[in-house]
Order: C-alpha cells, then structure tokens, then sequence
C-alpha cells in the first residue's frame, strides 16, 4: 500500500492526517438520535475499509490490527456518513448502531459522568454476547 | 501538583486514563441539538480546571499550553457534564455553545463530509472575530 497524500481520499475528497503514528481518533455518532456512541482509532486502511462497505471499521490498539466493530458481537455500524474535521485529523461516523456500541451491554461506551453516575441505557447482556 | 491516581476524580468518581503522553481526547457535543462540535485533547489540569470553573477547558497540542476555549473568540463553553467511556480514556462534554465551536466561523469542527461537501452552518465570520 502507498503512503502517498494522493491515496487518502480514495476516490476524491479530504486528505485525512493520520499524522505520526498513523491513526485518528474516530466518533461514532448515533445517525437518528444524536447519540455518542463511542470513540475508537481509525487508520487509513480501516478508513478504506469502512468507505468501501458501508461497515464501521477501526483500528485496535491493543490488539494491534484492523477490526470490524461488531464482527464477534454482532453489533454492526452500518455507516451513514464519514465526516472530517477542520485540521482533518478527526472523523465523525454518523452510524446505525445494531444492538449496542459498548462491550459492557451498554448502549453508549459514554454510560458514567466523570463523577461516577450511572447514565447510559443498558441494551444486551455481555456474557450472552461474548461469553 | 502530584501525579497520583487518587487525584484524579478531584472529588471522586472515576480515575480517568491519561496514559503515556498525559492526553485523553474529549468531544464537545452540543447539550441540547446534540450536534457535535469537535474534538480536542485534555489534560488532568485541563480537566480539573473544567469541573471546577464549568467552563471547557483542552489542552493545545500545537501551543502546549492549556486552553480555554473561546479565551480569545468569547466562544465559551458551558460545560453541564463530563462523561467518561468505558476504559475511561476519552470524555464526553456536554456544553451549551456560544457562537461557533469551529475557528472557520462553522457552528461544529466537522463541517464536511469526507467527499468534501459542505454540510455544517456557518455561524461567524472567522475575520470579524480572530482578525
């Protein structure tokens, strides 16, 4: 694959800066309620990916790889709209979100206040899902 | 200033993530339309100045200085909320805007699609305010 500038639109558009380590940080937002869903890292590939299948692709971390959110879970993001910020070094997925976005059954990966309130409705049972 | 986990919930509630490079990013979402306006980065400093002033507070990257946004444009953000995620590495403002988020003058920082197409409001001419 090239690193060339050229290839980040993929088809025309905004060059997204992925920057030195490669990756941007990426907001899924519910398309129809508003909702944050949750905040993950996207790569060039996984940006590729998710434009070419309509499908929310990220890039784990930790496990190091590209990741189709929902694959295990089943709890797909079927992708509305990619947006771009103004310095292009973030993404708004505008998404629907089958089942819910967090791995603890919630809905939202944003359930708690920073002062520890449990807010975020719960959508599914994880040790049904992963366990 | 101590680097300790116990500082910081300031107060209680959860100890966020600030990791290797003492940054979490956080998305300012509009508390009442739920438009999101942007994605900065924060600091344990930026954070606590936030809680304790109600006023959204990042820290610039580009500056490496704390930041209090809309210091220079009067385009303040009240902050009603701070949410955390799940792995308590990325925080959710909830913040009743004035103005624009968005130095172009747009109401939010993504403004545009992917392709390239506008979709955001310009709320501000960018001359009138930082010129």
């Amino acid at each position: 694959m090239s690193d060339t500038q050229a290839d980040a639109g993929s088809g025309g558009g905004i060059d997204v800066d992925f920057g030195e380590d490669g990756l941007v940080p990426a907001v899924a937002q519910d398309a129809d309620t508003g909702e944050v869903l949750m905040l993950a890292y996207v790569n060039r590939e996984a940006l590729e990916h998710t434009r070419e299948t309509g499908r929310a692709h990220y890039y784990s971390r930790s496990r190091e790889e590209l990741w189709e959110k929902g694959a295990t879970s089943g709890h797909t993001q079927m992708v509305e709209e990619v947006r771009v910020d103004c310095d292009a070094d973030a993404l708004l997925y505008l998404v629907d979100q089958t089942g819910g976005a967090c791995h603890t059954g919630h809905r939202s990966c944003f359930h708690r206040t920073v002062d520890g309130d449990e807010v975020g409705e719960r959508v599914f049972d994880p040790d049904a899902v992963y366990g």
